[in-house]
């Protein structure tokens, strides 16, 4: 029996969910975005239920998390790593199953710094409360952390010859990294035009991705919501400065 | 052919690379611990060479690494995801090979947070010069996020009857709890007395952990090495106190 995907993250953001919806959406695959729609059973109350309720024995920590029938498993990383080689989103030999994990956790981890730029005293604060640490944070980030990730990034690309990071078709590795450049490219222009010369390959990468035919029609739908300086990386100009 | 486990890791400090050396030591694996030894092919410039060498093609954007013969591969919970199943480390059945995975992210989350009450500002300045955020950062962790992390896992591990965090064995979900559990208890002792009576079952799984006959052996051991300053918790009085 197959079961419908159910999909459980924040409405309102696109946020790490948006890792897992470019993996559905690419390989054509249907879910339910359960926080997005209304009525019993949906709605942001059914993630707090999941999480905070006694339905689950093992319940996430926080989303996004996956229902597939009544198994549900959170973790961004888990998430992908459980759905690729179902379809068909990830080489199948184990060595590059490992490598893609390996690449997805060290992009949630660039994702993190990247959010941590806007938060760096706390998460239970918001931006306005730490602006004055993260005008201290962020050209540290944007100096020095984030060449050192892209650059990285980069160098894995032409080493596996320049298309894909993994070999020769497209994987979910891609996908998360066109997700990260977009959102560097909004939250720091002026950054990442700096940058630009130093990542030709990923520059190339991204705009592949973007014009793959089932995300160039997600990005197009209203499915994909618009950045906004509630997600996971925002537009301060005040932190892309120099 | 079986290959001798390579784990590399800096030296002088436990470290992320400890959530895989309490993993090895417990299932009695024989590994070498790379830039721990001298002499050609070892040392910390042999991780320096893997990460910055041609030597593979998708090389480790950081350390821990494990070697297993030609394949490296990345990410502590990655490595651990590898090992686990091949050494009786975690349940076989798929669905509790997620939750560990899970489960275990989420440790790597709440040790990254953890880390950052000392570097609130970025991971390329000393705590000296970021001292003063540190103290604006340590609070809110000790009192409303470390609260919420151990609150979960307290949660869990009663939903699983209350012994181990998977079912009826000792995991490396176990394993890596109890590191976090020590590390917490060295960085920020009081804050950790006052959540004792909130958390009696974690506490009685660390001690759990530390009596395995395996990990009591590498405990007294020099393998382990003392807490100090350099590591992923410290203990700062400055950030432990009120």
């Amino acid at each position: 029996v197959k079961h419908l995907y159910k999909l459980y993250y924040w409405p309102g953001i696109q946020g790490r969910g948006e890792f897992v919806r470019l993996a559905l959406e690419d390989a054509g695959v249907p879910y339910l975005d359960v926080a997005r729609q209304r009525g019993k059973g949906h709605g942001v109350s059914e993630l707090h239920r999941l999480m905070r309720g006694r339905a689950l024995t093992i319940p996430p920590f926080a989303p996004p998390f996956l229902g597939v029938g009544r198994l549900v498993i959170a973790q961004t990383a888990n998430i992908l790593h459980y759905l690729a080689p179902r379809h068909g989103l990830v080489p199948s030999a184990e060595a590059a199953r490992l490598h893609a994990h390996q690449l997805q956790l060290t992009i949630a981890d660039l994702a993190t710094e990247g959010h941590d730029t806007h938060h760096p005293i706390s998460s239970t604060l918001y931006y306005e409360e730490q602006q004055e640490e993260a005008r201290r944070r962020a050209p540290l980030f944007r100096g020095v952390r984030l060449p050192l990730f892209l650059g990285y990034f980069e160098r894995v690309l032409q080493r596996q010859g320049g298309r894909w990071l993994l070999g020769t078709r497209c994987s979910y590795v891609d996908l998360s990294m066109f997700q990260v450049l977009a959102w560097l490219d909004y939250a720091f222009p002026i950054a990442m035009k700096g940058l630009a010369p130093r990542i030709p390959r990923l520059l190339s990468l991204r705009k592949r991705v973007a014009a793959r035919p089932r995300i160039a029609a997600y990005l197009a739908s209203p499915r994909r919501l618009p950045f906004n300086e509630d997600d996971l990386f925002r537009h301060y100009p005040a932190l892309d400065d120099r």
